[in-house]
């Protein structure tokens, strides 16, 4: 995909552009370490294509594109001092080769960076940015509390657990494409149907992030397969299970929390399937999916930008589970 | 003053107006909490002035009145988690009767209310009022980063602790004046003299602060006396000693550190003024009073306002040393 690469160097070198300043350096190190341990940057290459879409030149959207990504990497500082998180992409977290002091406060200040790059897009702007922004900032932080209020619940539904991870994770998709469009001047009801594609599509990722943590090719997966299972995470796999179990299946659910290591990971991945937890996942994975691309299809915008939403969708929804 | 009454009342009532969500309830019930153990507010009530000094309803200022407050009270939760501070206006810090994750989280969304406020405004006024904050903002993060620094540090000069307390606690006062004089429409000179009589007033009144610290009347001081010297705190009068002491003085210098309690304390008073930080503290003080008071001379605008700004200086300046 030439162009996504495109968009990719683009976002690389505005963020490298960035000249954070020397001092204080126990502020600003840890952010010039943490933005360096790169990622997909897939949120700040949606506001581009969000912005292609509607036929404005992508560089308009660059600031919103790395708003968007400075706010993601903020709440990722913030989110491993409060998971007590060690690494991140294979390398220590911030709170761990510094402090959770410093990792505070760099986050703080990395938030506030975020909204400077808004301030280079034009005046009239400002406004619909701003609140798209704030709102979804604001839904972000309320998922978070969600999943830590989570850990210690047991009653956890599965609206309630899809209501998390669409704040959590499904809105700033959504966000970012629309803040790409904002700058585009698309109307309303464009704009509506980029979010709703980038929700859907947020909803379905993370849907599969729960189907491939049991059932991935261990030789393709970069993570330990089965570590949600381990730490008794609530997924919607988890969730259906339990939803979804007979009286013997629940009676194997409450064994399986007994078993330990690789006898528990393969033990779950055939009482999910068996109970039908598995298929369920698919099915509303496939459910979003779909809602997606429908959301695409009512757009009126550049057709070789859909094909690449388009395409975008299929690969990162690829992994056979 | 029945002028600021109806200020801060407005204040109060504007907060009181926020209507923070019920759930989630660790999010949203921490802020509740905090945002009702009060404070001054001087903040805020520095934005309706600063518009009503260029002639604007003081109420089309509330938006960005509300934003700092807000952001004041973001940055005392998060400096309360990285001080380890267990109360605050006498009450249990937010990490304290939550946790340090509560606390982290709840400050964030705190932060982004503070900018959802300043959607209220006309559109035309975000960018001005963006730039203002966000530089703002920035610049209160790297003053605490310098103070968690100076703590580890044996060489910290006088200069760069005035600069801490400028970044830590003055600019934010010249903030929010300016952002009223912003929404009043004030041109530049205007601007930038109110936002120099808020920094030199929050100068002045840091210092004071210090001074009140060791030499303020305990019969009417809130704190106790001689906190920082028990604590080896730097501040102006410390700094100023170890700079200025004789050879002898350094030598009493060095045993004060080896007393304890109420002996200590009473070193400190008689060994600083001994010295002339005492004086020299006063002496600088002073000239930030002063200059603060030439800025505000040199405004173009309401003098009834003037007057309650010159009043207000006086008042927080007025607890002699």
């Amino acid at each position: 995909m030439d162009q996504l690469d495109r968009y990719s160097h683009q976002i690389e070198q505005a963020i490298n552009q960035l000249h954070l300043p020397l001092q204080p350096a126990n502020l600003y190190d840890p952010l010039r370490y943490f933005m360096t341990l790169g990622g997909k940057r897939i949120r700040p290459i949606l506001t581009l294509m969000g912005a292609a879409l509607f036929g404005e030149k992508e560089e308009r959207a660059l600031p919103s594109a790395l708003a968007v990504e400075l706010f993601h990497n903020f709440t990722l500082i913030h989110d491993d001092i409060m998971d007590q998180a060690p690494l991140r992409r294979g390398m220590q977290t911030v709170h761990t080769k510094w402090n959770a002091n410093n990792a505070i406060l760099s986050g703080d200040v990395l938030f506030v960076i975020a909204y400077q790059c808004l301030e280079q897009h034009d005046e009239a702007l400002l406004g619909p940015l701003m609140k798209l922004f704030n709102r979804t900032a604001i839904e972000v932080c309320e998922g978070q509390q969600m999943d830590m209020d989570f850990e210690s619940r047991a009653d956890v539904t599965i609206d309630e657990y899809l209501q998390m991870i669409r704040l959590k994770t499904s809105v700033l998709l959504g966000c970012a494409l629309e803040m790409g469009a904002i700058v585009a001047g698309s109307d309303l009801e464009n704009r509506k149907n980029i979010y709703a594609f980038g929700e859907h599509l947020g909803m379905a990722f993370q849907i599969q992030d729960d189907l491939l943590d049991l059932y991935a090719d261990p030789d393709k997966f970069g993570k330990q397969v089965g570590g949600d299972v381990l730490a008794d995470k609530k997924t919607l796999l988890s969730l259906n299970a339990q939803r979804m179990a007979n009286g013997a299946q629940k009676q194997e659910l409450i064994a399986l929390q007994q078993q330990n290591n690789q006898e528990k990971i393969a033990s779950a991945k055939v009482l999910y399937a068996a109970i039908g937890a598995k298929d369920e996942c698919v099915t509303v994975m496939q459910e979003h999916h779909q809602k997606a691309l429908d959301a695409l299809n009512r757009i009126n915008g550049d057709d070789s930008v859909k094909q690449m939403l388009h395409d975008l969708a299929e690969y990162l929804l690829i992994r056979t589970v």
